[in-house]
């Protein structure tokens, strides 16, 4: 085979892992969205069949030949071509030092702790999840091992969510949040606060549902390429540029979780909608990095979707869905209603001020876990003791605490720190974008046409063609800054609570 | 490998091709009832890629040999594993003897095919139908050949869907039911016509989906493992045992579409959902036959559910749920309604008594088209005057005539006969069945466990263990006979009309 002939089987094994990830996509999200319950077994046999296939597609022969052989030759191929093969070489790589029986073990693993983890939290006893907890770290430790053995664990396990994200860069980022964050929520707490009563309900499902679609196309996303369901927990997930579902979770004493769900979830399908079709059966054809893929779901959550003018643009709506809950209330009551920030137990209920603290929380103690300073046993007091000192809360039970997570069952150690990151890069992002767009002149039209042609310009379009460190570099002029998040917070809620 | 060496490979190929039939029965089903309308290229994409990977399953060298050397030993392995054996050896045979190219240009010419049905549906124009089905028609008789060279080819075709199904079988079935049916139709039309106005509505979809769980609950349909949604054309489909899926249409206009839906749904159900745990993995895990599956959903729609004490059953319900639109309505009544019988241009609409005389339209053509005794071009003519012969009424449009179904569209010649196959084939089971069970007391008390077993011990558990033909023999104690079918539609109706 010559160059060209190469390229195009490189393309053709890309087209073939593209059907595989729609496939093991759509298994998650038929498992979330619709399966039966006693289906879960044939569920996750049927996964453990496709999953293999993908590592055979991977680590087969003949396609690592022609990996490396594309590999070396690099430099002679187009960007996108290059871009392509580094990353597929890289995660090749990264299978191939790894054991296949490790694998196997580790999935089985945290299929086994998440059971417990599920009867520990139902029962409040942490104790039934610890060992499986104590061995799930170690086989982490090892995995991360075989990957870098050279490095450090939790550098190692950060990367695997977040390429380049490593403790040298994330100490002085929570240092610096947490010596602003933790004593502005103090003087939050202590001012006066906001009325939220007419938050509480009950707000008819179908109502809410009617909300949640016009909300939607107020962000002009494009219905016949994006579908809304309901799940428990949301989330996005996409099988293709033009097949993009997004998730919320209807509960009637609470209007902005399923609504604040909507514009997050949104923001995240806008990104996979706007990826340029010419990475549509790449292995570039997503997301750039997980916290590039949350600072753009946060900046339509909070940047702008928690914005007065936002808030002005869709409340008729909210008044008209609801007019008895929102008699009297105007947008500005419901505008400092929804950005109430109030320390609490759970990170998923977190307002905009204090969700990074809870984040905070985590990392603390994934990285002492992982440097050997804390054991499994210690780890119920030391959250409850971080929740004390950051938020000045008490724990009441390991349900509410150190439970309340699926991650750590699910094996994701380093995971935690890049939502904090996103959230972080999207002020810095937010910054730019008002820099160049009118932001709030959009939302006084209804029209976020120009926000979303400069994200797609700047972001969107690009997939994982270049760096989380690029973009930010490219879309903001600089480096990535954490002090235009703490800024932004500060500012923020000192107006808001008149501090 | 030794004989017990290579039977393990045989069910570890098994529980790969499961897995993969899963994908791509999931894929059909997200196609059906979730995906957003701008994903289907992607969608097809997809499903290409996964059908490849199937077909290379199945001809792939290593199992060819493995599953010829254990076709020469079948007669040393156990029941079902020869049964597996012979079952991927008559699958590999077959997609060895057609070119894969043929395939591949089926699948497109399938594909635009049914694009252009669609355009030719919509606007009433059969010209522009007309070429693509001529050239589908060409290459399936090229496909039959490859098939089947020295058999004939509406044979060959018919046996795509229901192994053995052949004309000197179905030429005299469909000659007795001729003779019988039409006057019986014919007086029955003449005779004094039961009050149906209450079936008028409109009845409120929400009451509506609480009348198809309550269905499923009398039916003892397992919920944990069987789940409802909603589609365009109801179907069902199995993922495994463990997973099973109906799907109904709600017509706020009428009752009877969804609730009948839902008992042939869940007939179909209950059967993939019965099926012995041994033949979870194994090719033989599915119903037996098209007909065979048909005739379950047909039994428990039309035999046990369109009965007066399955009426006098359910009807309690019905009334609590609509209250106003059954005022002054009996259970007698309701059975009277929805058994009404009244000849009609549409196939799916049609009810028990002419149902098999719109099927008999489709095989008297497909017939002559294959045996070429009739044009493309001659088709909607002849399709009219058959509707006017059997069924005394006059065809409209082609809209509503012969380009009423999706199936020569889909490439599907030789499947209609099935359908009217599966029906006769209930009554026999039926008849089978009330001479051990008393299914009338089950209705009374609302109690179908005794029917269930009965039905999972001769059909249900065994999956495709046996032959339709086997089945029926070991289930009636003698081979099938379309008198019981004639026999019960005339003694049924002429009562409901006292002829």
């Amino acid at each position: 085979m010559n160059l060209e002939e190469k390229v195009i089987a490189l393309k053709e094994h890309q087209k073939k892992l593209k059907a595989y990830t729609h496939v093991s996509s759509l298994l998650f999200y038929d498992a979330s969205t619709s399966m039966p319950p006693g289906a879960a077994q044939s569920m996750s046999d049927t996964m453990g069949v496709i999953s293999g296939e993908i590592y055979s597609l991977t680590v087969n022969p003949e396609f690592k030949a022609l990996l490396n052989d594309l590999y070396e030759q690099r430099e002679a191929l187009d960007f996108q071509t290059r871009r392509e093969v580094e990353e597929l070489h890289l995660e090749q790589e990264k299978m191939e030092k790894v054991p296949k029986e490790e694998v196997v073990a580790m999935e089985e693993a945290e299929n086994l702790a998440n059971h417990y983890w599920e009867i520990a939290k139902k029962t409040n006893d942490f104790s039934i999840f610890a060992p499986h907890l104590e061995k799930l770290i170690e086989m982490k430790k090892r995995y991360a091992g075989y990957i870098n053995p050279d490095g450090d664990v939790y550098d190692t396990l950060m990367n695997e969510y977040e390429r380049g994200m490593n403790r040298a860069q994330m100490d002085p980022f929570f240092d610096a949040l947490r010596k602003k964050l933790v004593p502005l929520i103090k003087s939050v707490g202590e001012a006066k606060q906001p009325d939220t009563s007419f938050l509480a309900g009950p707000f008819a499902i179908d109502a809410q549902k009617a909300l949640s679609e016009y909300v939607m196309d107020v962000m002009d996303i494009d219905k016949d390429r994006c579908i809304l369901r309901e799940t428990e927990h949301p989330f996005t997930i996409e099988f293709s540029k033009n097949d993009v579902r997004i998730t919320t979770k209807y509960v009637e004493d609470d209007l902005t979780s399923n609504l604040y769900s909507v514009v997050h979830e949104s923001g995240h399908g806008m990104y996979e909608l706007s990826i340029d079709d010419a990475l549509q059966f790449s292995v570039l054809g997503a997301g750039a990095t997980t916290a590039i893929h949350e600072s753009q779901s946060r900046l339509w959550e909070n940047y702008i979707g928690r914005s007065l003018p936002f808030c002005k643009l869709i409340f008729p709506k909210v008044k008209e869905l609801f007019p008895d809950q929102m008699e009297g209330v105007s947008a500005e009551d419901f505008f400092r209603a929804v950005n109430v920030a109030k320390p609490s137990l759970i990170r998923t209920d977190a307002d905009e001020l204090t969700y990074a603290l809870h984040v905070m929380v985590r990392y603390e103690l994934e990285k002492r876990i992982f440097e050997g300073d804390l054991t499994v046993s210690e780890l119920p007091a030391e959250w409850n003791r971080l929740y004390k000192e950051y938020l000045g809360i008490d724990v009441p039970d390991d349900t509410r605490g150190v439970l309340q997570d699926a991650h750590w069952a699910g094996g994701a150690f380093g995971y935690f720190p890049s939502y904090a990151l996103g959230t972080a890069y999207s002020a810095q992002i937010y910054d730019a974008l008002r820099a160049e767009v009118d932001v709030d002149a959009c939302c006084e039209k209804g029209d976020f046409a120009p926000v979303r042609q400069w994200l797609t310009e700047k972001i969107y379009r690009h997939g994982m063609l270049y760096t989380a460190d690029e973009l930010i570099e490219m879309t903001c002029g600089k480096p990535f800054d954490p002090a235009y998040y703490v800024d932004y917070l500060e500012e923020k809620f000192s107006r808001l609570y008149h501090l």
